[in-house]
């Protein structure tokens, strides 16, 4: 399974009628009454809504408006150019509907436009790339005044907006809803995906991130975005007055976290000795031509593993090896940072370690630490592990620019799986020492890496970065799983 | 006279000898004694220095080595890619690079070297501003993680350079230091300054902008930045544990300031009565006929007025509305914030009056209050003003690009004229009211509005939105300087 940042975020997220009229109650009031508080503070709330999912955006926002007091409410829609608009440079209707402080804006559209353009070659690249860079420093500008700008963006994937369309056609009664425009953005959707996310990447700031949400589900979109304004509003007025604490970015997950990456991955997959046998003989043969091609190409190649304790990791790493020439690989084991490390930007030991053109670095565990434990175990503060996906996505992005092939694999496993091999593991001589305590501690905050794994994934998973989730209770479909990535990477890259 | 950010920044700055042994003896024990305080600290600082003049910027890291513990000191000098450098992404030799926390690293090189490539079409515009964008990134990154990062770029006027150069290769006694490099470059420097001021833009940071520092003296030039960065490493010491304070940005200036940009302005410049008349006249008559042209051409134009009260702002204003049609012009006078725009950011309202096409807008008093009247007030905190360069320039871009022309006058009078026309107000009486108690108070501030001016027009002079130093002791001579930049600026942008 290869997670782009909208795939990612589309993992089944839905809300029941019970569960919806259960939150709603306590969701009005709050934001109610944070509006009522925001009024005597000095902070404008921007609150922007777009998607790939036209009706589902506009539905959101006549939602939000119902909820809200509309008279502490300025809904802005950024529909089309007028000619004032033209007229100037494009930020100053931004300028112009930016709330003053103490109250909240409601702003609709803008950047599916720009994606669209730029897709369609109307707006060429340099000038989406000046655009974004003039919308992050404005947007830095306007966090650095105190003000509060919240991100979403309604994803919902084409064949599920084919299907309302069809069904709104053939009973007439949305049918008003939809036109033609709906049905060209569903069928083009997927071609356009790859600068959707790389225009919310290139537009969010530290302090102000994209949350993407899913659309397929109205109760569930309708919720997720209100409780998110409600906790971020929430969190800014208990803030003391000048301080700018981490914006709580996580999106709503539902409490048994049935719709998080994670969930959707089919455990089940496994595959029988002898296939796996021929499989992995055939995957391996192939690397290895691939990894001579790279070297005689300079093409460098990091593989990136993250995953569970015991998620099998290391054995899959070693499938990859066998394949490879002993000079061509590094095998990076990242353990706690040394003192020498700690001196240092926790990007510092990663660079350091950064393979040079046509050599191959394989890192166990990974710079995406700091999302996962050090998120987990409180070792970064949460404004620092907040800021680490741009911080991270930026170092990837240099890689990648540089020509490096970049793959990033999260090991999945279930619980009862880990709890089979750590006892399995205390029961053979040589694999005793990777056991302690602390490997059945971490199984108690279990719950807490699925929320961190999910968001790591919808905030990191890019076209020239993916990651790839693994089907790990297997370890035969694991390791071969691994290896066709690779392969595929590879393939890909030398084309 | 026209101001570009270098230009502005050769003001003739210079230290006697006597100057500069009485003040060596405190800098250089204070300069150890921050060496050594800042190694009980956390935090990593990176010096770095580059320069249009090479040798000059060689000759200040001697100084700099020489002055401080080395023992405690990593200088780092980027002159060439190595081949270990060319198979990884460019920042990588940076990263490696970077001090641990406590420690000081003095960096050379580097940005140079990208101006030239460009300027030579080796490097394409899209890789340098991709480079610049990274470069931002990661001291951004870097910042956040508790770094001091202090950046000096040595600028010393090609002419001089030049002397130098011609000077050695006669009297052989320095020969050594130059080589053809240092021919070349001073032959190509002016015509690269367009480059390297961008460049210096673009890798400017909120917190870590570039100070330029003038060459031409070598005493200033290492005193200044000796000075600087002891400044900045005190205030960092003194500030609480994970704050950041402002950067005390402000390059050395002398006490008596005789080296800042309006220290170089002649005051003495007049016209005679019926050569203005005659001069005005035809410059009234081609300002209308590119008025006219700009309104047809849908090109709009920003005339932005500041200076010192009395200065002649209004009169000047007047004689290029009498050009104008009615209804292609709207004049701003700016006043104290209403209660309005103070609910917003401080750009707000200037955005609200950005003129549409083919319009001009006429700002008496702008944004430039913000590192003015409300940095030497004190309404600004100095965070607030220091961070408002990068954004006023941010500002102006997005008005330059979308096609705008833009121009900045800073109308200079001595501080005895201005007495003097302030009498002289107190005796006309429909001028009474123009001159209040305040406007005698204010003149106590004098010096520190020479600083302010200094920097601002330092930090905001660009090719595209240049600072016009008007003579202005003389209204006659004032008026004319100001019409003819107006109409030089709007043909160059007709042409």
């Amino acid at each position: 399974m290869i997670a782009g940042m909208l795939a990612a975020a589309a993992a089944g997220n839905a809300v029941t009628k019970a569960d919806f009229r259960a939150a709603l109650p306590d969701v009005r009031l709050g934001l109610l009454n944070a509006q009522f508080d925001l009024a005597e503070t000095d902070v404008p709330v921007v609150v922007i809504i777009a998607g790939d999912d036209r009706v589902g955006a506009n539905g959101l926002v006549n939602r939000l408006n119902e909820w809200l007091d509309s008279r502490y409410l300025d809904t802005e829609v950024f529909t089309g150019d007028t000619d004032a608009d033209r007229a100037r440079p494009s930020a100053w209707r931004l300028w112009r509907a930016l709330p003053p402080r103490g109250r909240m804006a409601l702003w609709v559209g803008g950047l599916m436009r720009v994606v669209r353009a730029t897709v369609a070659g109307e707006v060429t690249e340099a000038d989406m790339q000046r655009w974004a860079t003039h919308l992050r420093r404005t947007q830095r500008m306007w966090l650095a005044d105190g003000a509060l700008v919240l991100k979403f963006f309604v994803h919902t994937p084409a064949d599920v907006q084919k299907k309302r369309l069809k069904k709104a056609r053939k009973k007439g009664a949305d049918a008003w809803r939809y036109d033609e425009r709906d049905w060209t953005l569903a069928g083009d959707l997927d071609d356009a995906i790859p600068m959707i996310e790389r225009a919310l990447r290139e537009t969010s700031v530290p302090g102000a991130p994209w949350t993407i949400i899913e659309g397929t589900d109205e109760r569930y979109r309708d919720l997720s975005v209100a409780q998110s304004i409600l906790a971020a509003v929430t969190a800014r007025l208990a803030a003391p007055s000048g301080t700018q604490p981490g914006v709580p970015d996580a999106p709503y997950v539902d409490p048994d976290q049935a719709a998080s990456v994670l969930a959707h991955v089919d455990l089940d997959r496994s595959v029988d000795k002898a296939t796996y046998r021929r499989r992995l003989s055939a995957a391996q043969g192939e690397l290895h031509r691939l990894a001579d091609e790279a070297r005689r190409r300079d093409v460098a190649t990091i593989l990136a593993f993250e995953g569970w304790d015991a998620g099998g990791k290391g054995g899959a790493i070693r499938r990859i090896t066998q394949a490879l020439e002993a000079g061509d690989y590094r095998v990076h084991a990242v353990a706690a940072p040394t003192a020498q490390e700690r001196a240092h930007h926790y990007l510092w030991r990663f660079w350091r370690d950064v393979p040079r053109d046509g050599r191959i670095a394989i890192y166990d565990r990974t710079w995406y630490g700091r999302v996962l434990v050090e998120r987990v175990e409180g070792f970064a503060a949460p404004a620092e592990w907040q800021r680490a996906y741009d911080e991270i996505l930026d170092f990837e992005e240099q890689l990648t620019e540089h020509g490096a092939v970049l793959a990033k694999f999260w090991l999945h496993i279930s619980a009862d799986e880990q709890l089979a091999r750590f006892r399995a593991r205390e029961d053979t001589a040589y694999k005793r020492h990777k056991i302690t305590e602390e490997d059945y501690r971490n199984r108690e905050k279990w719950d807490d890496y699925v929320t961190a794994v999910d968001q790591m994934v919808v905030r990191t998973s890019t076209a020239t970065a993916p990651w790839h989730i693994i089907s790990g209770n297997d370890k035969r479909n694991a390791r071969l799983e691994v290896l066709d990535a690779v392969v595929e990477g590879l393939t890909r890259a030398l084309a």
